[in-house]
């Protein structure tokens, strides 16, 4: 009964999915009675429609290991969703094609809410089509939006990231606010739900620190409420930090950064949350300004990742193989915090019915009545996922990196065409 | 002969001008029969005008060696620059006052090129108006542009946080660009000189790696040939990684991102670059585009600090001194490059007339033909100057600060109004 296994990376990176990867790679080797060798998709679930398998048993364990700090997905991912099977069944038929023509038993999906939509479809068809597979998703999101998982590995290292750099810069604007920049505005990643915004928040030892302001999308954006909150913060502190959401909405439900503006020449401002609120801090408050927009250094940002991160990232890379060996299928591994004073956590299985296309946004309890800031009970709840230091190796004053082989399976199939 | 001295920093900060004024004010405590304390400028020199001037002989020896780990200037900055002694003389001679009236005997002044300049002045002037005061410019500067020195602390931290982000987030986009981003721009900092855009160079181990595309200042933009290389480099690698200066310019000699706003020294201030650029590919090329930009991030960046970097910030503190108490008036200490096969370092005076208002650009030995890259006569000198991690110490999931007192010593003078 011994089968391989067949591992995908899915949607957007986070600076520990490859530690996920080295754990899941390494934990399959002890159990070769029912894994013989993990292939890895190439670029996500296209390396198994295209037969692109990469087989991982042709690395060096020393090569595995250093997954564990590097970013980004180092066997590809993708931004593909599989249809449903009435709307795209040849997909389906495709992927179990491959899946038998390679002896694959198992396969592990790591990635966010939509991934585990479809490793929870693959879980329900491959049966339909007669060569049961034990599908099991992992999760992975810097998002932290998936449901029923009480974090998402990647979160807590992009909120390290974040409260790290909202630190480091509101101790460099507080230095030049006198004469200089009175309003520095950092805009991070987050469409849907802002935990990555909220986070900047544990950049504070005393609450009047800074961050000043925090937009988020659960909250609609009040221009007038947020220009009296700056101006009341310069007056009362010289400053101003605001930590803005890329997913910040108005009142009429679009994004502020698809509002089109002008700057003092008729230019058009080009997107961005960040310089969207500049020209309009520029134009209302005529208060000199600087922005910075972290975009993907704060999704990979490796060399400052969260080692409470970094631990769950291979905790749940661990137990999907052991609940695949155990016949487990339509599940994830979920990160459980115990009901203890001190933060400690385990893993546990959920039914991927449960998680599939929900979206854990952040509740209102959290939020603080003026919509700016997040309260202690948040802060409560984000505060372990950053603790702790994992620095990768530096050669040369760099992150050092290792070679991988990469090598590809042999076809055994046609080509794919969709 | 015992005289107090005065500090003050000047102008952007960085992750490591504190670790100067810590091994300052370390220093001048070895020298006890010349220099009784040290005050620090409230907000740079105008501090001294205002006669604000913090003790920073109140502060716990732990409190300031703590400064090694804090970004940002810890006594404030500014962006003021001294007119000439014709233009107003009586900002010099309120100088000369709250220095003499304090017993201030010693002038250090940490900052760039614009400080070197008013280091210069006060040095010329002070002995004019009849109270003679021993003046040291610190260098300091990001931007990397001063004169005489082979380099300038805060740039070799700010280039390992640019070539560590470079790295960090090439991995992110080349793992997503079969499906989806296939450009990413990150936007340094660097108005004239492109020594931070070039620095991202750094990150490749091989001649292919990312950055792909190096737009520095020094380079007039080609935008037919920047749009190829773009096309070219997609094609080849399946995605391309662009760093661009802020302060790249056009045929025309415009920077590509205007703003309206310009700083105390009639500077224009610039920022938007990445998105001109994504806006263009958007147009021309239709090729999926991310863009971040590091502003302030960069140049506090202190979790990523370079080693080589902070220990040249301590060096020409404690030199500053040294020169001080030797009598020596107008010069900075610079480093000096030994010319050995490993890099070595050492400290030397120079004086000032030679570095006010000089600024240090890239010279075209070090620029390839295409315009679009450094060559490996930049990188070997570049290299050195990011070696080495200086992590600070961590608490609660954040870098740990110290707090200071921060005492005005009591003022015997008049409000003074400019």
């Amino acid at each position: 009964m011994k089968k391989n296994a067949f591992y995908a990376q899915s949607g957007g990176v986070t600076s520990v999915i490859n530690a996920t990867a080295a754990a899941l790679i390494l934990e399959s080797k002890k159990h070769k009675s029912k894994i013989d060798k993990v292939y890895a998709g190439k670029n996500g679930i296209l390396g198994a429609l295209n037969e692109e398998l990469i087989d991982t048993s042709k690395e060096s364990i020393s090569a595995i290991k250093s997954l564990r700090s590097r970013p980004g997905g180092v066997f590809g991912s993708c931004r593909v969703k599989l249809k449903s099977l009435k709307e795209n069944k040849k997909e389906y038929e495709r992927l179990v094609e491959v899946f038998k023509a390679h002896n694959i038993g198992y396969f592990f999906y790591n990635g966010g809410n939509d991934s585990a939509d479809t490793a929870f479809k693959v879980s329900q068809i491959s049966k339909k089509l007669g060569y049961p597979i034990n599908c099991i998703a992992i999760p992975k999101t810097v998002d932290n939006d998936l449901a029923v998982t009480d974090c998402c590995p990647g979160f807590g290292s992009a909120a390290k990231y974040i409260a790290t750099s909202t630190l480091e810069a509101s101790l460099d604007v507080a230095s030049m606010s006198e004469t200089s920049t009175k309003v520095f505005i950092l805009e991070v990643m987050g469409r849907h739900a802002g935990w990555m915004a909220a986070s900047s928040a544990l950049a504070r030892k005393d609450k009047n620190d800074p961050p000043h302001i925090i937009l988020m999308p659960e909250v609609v954006f009040n221009q007038r409420k947020f220009l009296t909150k700056i101006k009341d913060t310069v007056k009362k502190y010289g400053y101003c930090v605001i930590v803005a959401s890329e997913g910040v909405k108005n009142t009429k439900g679009k994004f502020l950064a698809e509002s089109n503006t002008k700057d003092a020449f008729g230019h058009t401002q080009l997107g961005g949350v960040a310089p969207y609120l500049s020209s309009l801090i520029n134009k209302k408050l005529k208060l000199k300004n600087h922005w910075a927009v972290s975009d993907y250094l704060q999704r990979s940002a490796r060399h400052v990742a969260s080692k409470t991160d970094l631990l769950h990232a291979e905790a749940v890379g661990i137990y999907a193989v052991r609940y695949a060996v155990k016949g487990m299928n339509g599940v994830m591994p979920v990160i459980v915090r115990n009901k203890k004073k001190n933060y400690s956590w385990k893993i546990e299985p959920a039914p991927l019915s449960k998680i599939a296309n929900v979206e854990k946004k952040i509740p209102k309890s959290f939020i603080t009545k003026d919509g700016f800031n997040i309260n202690s009970k948040a802060i409560n709840y984000l505060r372990p996922l950053i603790i702790g230091e994992v620095f990768p190796e530096f050669e040369e004053g760099i992150p050092k990196l290792s070679n991988l082989k990469l090598l590809l399976v042999p076809k055994r199939l046609k080509k794919w065409s969709a």
